[in-house]
């Protein structure tokens, strides 16, 4: 994982991707199937943030907009359209979004055991969703995908409905509108912010040019 | 202009596509400067449709995205950074946004004299806006646009103020809405919508496949 330090000068220390997301948002499904790869080819790591779009809407004062009028219909049709230009399975859940407390929460709790294992767990999350039209608002089914992983099921179901994991939780969602995150997928790398799945061949760009 | 017409089974006439735009965006500037030339490579025409984006977010009772806290910052840095990414000229004007009625009424004068020179006139006002820092909400840098671009003066001033005019934009922009037409730049082409100057990848890929 680290690179060789030296004192001379040397191979300059990439920073990390962060990478934030919300469960419930297709654009960050189809990002969360492409970034690690698109980042290792520039020799990047990525760092995964799970966060909470409802709190950014609240202080955007925006409606949900797949709620909106006109807005709303489009982005139903964007999204599949989105995900055949990618080439990424895409079957649009039936329950719309919906809240994704346990599955970040569930993702926080993998991640402070291990971060590989982590991004695992939130692709089998993100795929259950958004192919599979599973209710991972539901706690069970997220314990299901978890356990379907190796993940210990009673460990996990412990700390889900402790106070400490939400405490975490919401520290982290804090943290990210602290950092100006309003929206999923978002990029920040280098001090640099882009958001959307469609601003990976700028965040691409940047890699390869290192800033533009 | 047209394409020879055969009884037999000959070359399919292609659509044109729709493109919706509000002068006040940088993306629909960003959109106008690269549309023709895409369309152009699949043997298609653009239609242009100048539009007002205050009614459509009336409509998705949305905030105006610059005015929202977060995305505003961001959107500022995406509009200069996007310009760069597709290497067109782009200064950010210090009266932004601004409204778009007089800039929007001079195109449909001008193009139902001459829809090719009205494209210019859409390009002139476009670039002095988003490269030039010129007031496009008064209506003397309106007329001085057409007036360097050889539009004679008078009788577009004297269209600016009549009422024929401003029913006739009234009726664009509600025909926009009917379609869907929720942001700028929109485009349809063969029953399909696309948002944003990110979609033109997507809108091109639509056009070399005839859908997908």
């Amino acid at each position: 994982m680290s690179q060789p330090l030296s004192k001379q000068a040397g191979p300059t220390l990439l920073t990390a991707i962060d990478f934030y997301f919300d469960f419930a948002s297709p654009y960050g499904y189809l990002a969360s199937e492409l970034i690690d790869a698109l980042a290792a080819r520039y020799g990047r790591q990525v760092h995964w943030h799970p966060s909470l779009l409802g709190a950014a809407f609240k202080v955007s004062g925006a409606p949900l907009p797949v709620r909106q009028p006109l807005k709303g219909d489009y982005l139903l049709r964007d999204f599949a359209r989105s995900a055949r230009f990618l080439g990424i399975p895409y079957v649009q859940p039936m329950k719309f979004p919906l809240s994704t407390q346990h599955a970040a929460r569930a993702f926080l709790w993998a991640r402070d055991i291990d971060p590989l294992a982590a991004k695992g767990l939130a692709h089998a999350i993100f795929r259950a969703y958004f192919t599979a039209n599973r209710d991972i608002d539901n706690i069970e089914t997220v314990l299901d995908i978890a356990a379907s992983l190796g993940h210990a099921r009673a460990p996990l179901a412990e700390a889900l409905s402790g106070v400490a994991l939400k405490e975490r939780l919401h520290l982290e969602v804090d943290r990210a509108l602290a950092r100006g995150v309003f929206g999923s997928p978002f990029f920040m790398v280098d001090g640099e912010a882009f958001w959307g799945v469609d601003r990976l061949p700028q965040l691409e760009h940047w890699l390869a040019e290192d800033g533009f």
